[in-house]
């Protein structure tokens, strides 16, 4: 039976995720299967922990991949540090920002939102005020803000929430291994990304890292967490001590991917990695401007991998995106919420983040405005 | 960097899954990416509910994977169709029985048990006693129980059920592509699989069928699901029509990896596919009786491509998997709760239902044994 495979276009992603795969990301996944429960299995699980104990610049012991995309690592951080009735806060300034209140709202938390305007980034003197007024569970806040290409100042404001009692939550689903994250020097206690943005693997899993603190508050837990998939307190045991105890089925090829490409970040080197996506993105920002492109964000807050640009007048921004993809084999990505057919979304994630990517695009561009 | 991936045993894998995977499948694998809204990538997806819908025999409109492994399945059907206070009723006899109540009872919905002993199956007619004494707004059961080696009699569940008003949910996680599963003769509202058991697909994927029934009840809910990753309403508004509404970046692999594997089953045939797993489980049983073997569970209700035995006399069934994993390299499944230390697991799932697997691991065996 012929299957849809042989005849898919080859694109060129710079969209918001998927990034551009290694090939070695590629071979990692023919790897044969081993079982969930195989030692040989577990001595790869521990390797990937290692490994994001690495990238994510933490100690902690509750570091490890939940098995679904990147969304699940914030409805695994949600279900299990937060019960009905808790007050929990969430700094907004898009669209990850509306999910998680979404999220903590349908666990029966109470939610405060304190919104900026979308595009601006979180300012932390009006968190501090918030802190001050009311206490609070948890306060979450979106490290990288995939719909709008901001970076929140997620440093200073651990700082203000370190001293208030409040767990801090972190979302670096875009941001983890193109710009630094930094677990335990933020103050961060729950924290999770996604594999198909900088770490530039596949989408199916999100790592995900927890505090003591945070680990304190599972123990604590009034009721068992409505979520059995993403219960952490049982997952641990499966990918944590010397006996292994089955809890689901962990998606095996995407550990053999995810340690992959974790492999490759940490063989390049973090400062190295980073300076990559920094030394593409400026290249980007200089050649959309020079096509007449208008960048979304003023230039202090803006994301390296994740770039909103407004097109030049009279250029519809969905036509243009069409044509690239038709034409050019390159995906682009659209506005969300309020910003849809105003901007687009141009990413510049891990393998994505190269040079050749970066001229490609511009020069596609280039004949299309022509 | 060098990763354990090259230094892993190639195991040959006859335990509860995962299973063996076709060559296609792993290749499949190392397609170039799409974005997940991409147009060509849509097409794939509607490919894939059109396989799902033909090997699970349904015409059900919501017919999709979630994206998570088996599990997943079965915390997006209770989460998505009970609400706290629903009543249901649980037939458990086998482990994956005992998660459902686990699984539903988080949820608030008050839990009622219908034990059968572990090793036999669900009997019709004291289900049939107990929906004449209560009503219920779900009835769940394991069609094929991983933990036991036993089939239930699903079909003739479903007509009772039926009459009942009751929603009826079958798991069959280990079923699916091994023997039959008739999700709309059965009379099932709400079905779930996973893809590394019989479809011999890495896991990472829970195939799901909903009725027009338990869409209904999705409709009617009186409070949004505890659980934005899994909440159907949202997931079919990506799944389905015209235009998609960007909920979660789909594991694009691993839907690659499904399409491929459910290729390959139609093109043999879904009636040569259960031959296949018949004939490879009676060569087995035979083999292993050989060898003085028992089989636990009885002849009439033993699914083939999942056998429990007991060891002959004297022998330790857990040093017997151990040898066989590091001299033959072939994994077999320990039993699981009560029966741990007292049954092996041996699969014939999918690819691994062949004759030079089971007669590989016969050889084995009486390698062992001697």
């Amino acid at each position: 039976m012929t299957t849809l495979l042989s005849g898919l276009s080859k694109v060129l992603l710079m969209g918001p995720g998927p990034s551009m795969v290694n090939e070695a990301v590629y071979k990692a996944m023919t790897t044969p299967l081993l079982g969930h429960m195989d030692e040989e299995f577990v001595g790869l699980m521990n390797a990937v922990k290692e490994q994001l104990r690495a990238v994510c610049q933490t100690a902690n012991d509750v570091t490890m991949p939940m098995s679904g995309t990147g969304s699940s690592g914030m409805e695994a951080c949600y279900v299990n540090l937060v019960e009905k009735g808790d007050r929990v806060l969430i700094l907004q300034n898009g669209v990850f920002g509306v999910r998680m209140a979404d999220v903590a709202s349908r666990l029966g938390a109470e939610v405060d939102v304190l919104e900026f305007p979308w595009g601006t980034p979180v300012i932390p003197s009006k968190v501090k005020e918030k802190l001050a007024a009311k206490s609070y569970v948890l306060v979450g806040v979106v490290h990288a803000e995939t719909s709008t290409g901001v970076e929140n100042p997620v440093e200073e404001i651990g700082r203000l929430v370190r001293g208030n009692g409040a767990l801090y939550l972190v979302d670096s689903v875009t941001g983890l291994g193109g710009i630094e994250v930094a677990v335990d020097k933020w103050g961060v206690d729950a924290f999770y990304s996604g594999t198909q943005k900088c770490l530039s693997c596949p989408p199916g899993l999100a790592p995900l890292s927890l505090s003591a603190l945070a680990t304190d508050k599972l123990k604590a837990r009034k009721t068992k967490a409505p979520n059995w998939y993403l219960d952490i307190s049982l997952l641990t045991q499966y990918w944590e001590g010397q006996t292994r105890i089955y809890h689901h089925t962990a998606p095996i090829t995407m550990n053999y991917a995810l340690h992959q490409a974790l492999a490759l970040i940490l063989e390049e080197g973090l400062p190295n990695v980073f300076a990559r996506h920094r030394a593409m993105h400026e290249l980007l920002v200089a050649g959309l401007e020079d096509l007449g492109f208008t960048m979304f964000v003023e230039k202090p807050f803006r994301l390296p991998m994740l770039n909103l640009v407004t097109p030049p007048k009279g250029v519809d921004e969905a036509a243009l995106r069409r044509n690239l993809r038709q034409r050019h084999n390159i995906e682009l990505g659209n506005g969300l919420g309020p910003l849809a057919g105003k901007v687009i979304r141009i990413g510049l994630m891990g393998e994505t983040a190269r040079k050749e990517n970066v001229e490609r695009l511009l020069a596609a561009l280039k004949t299309e405005l022509a």
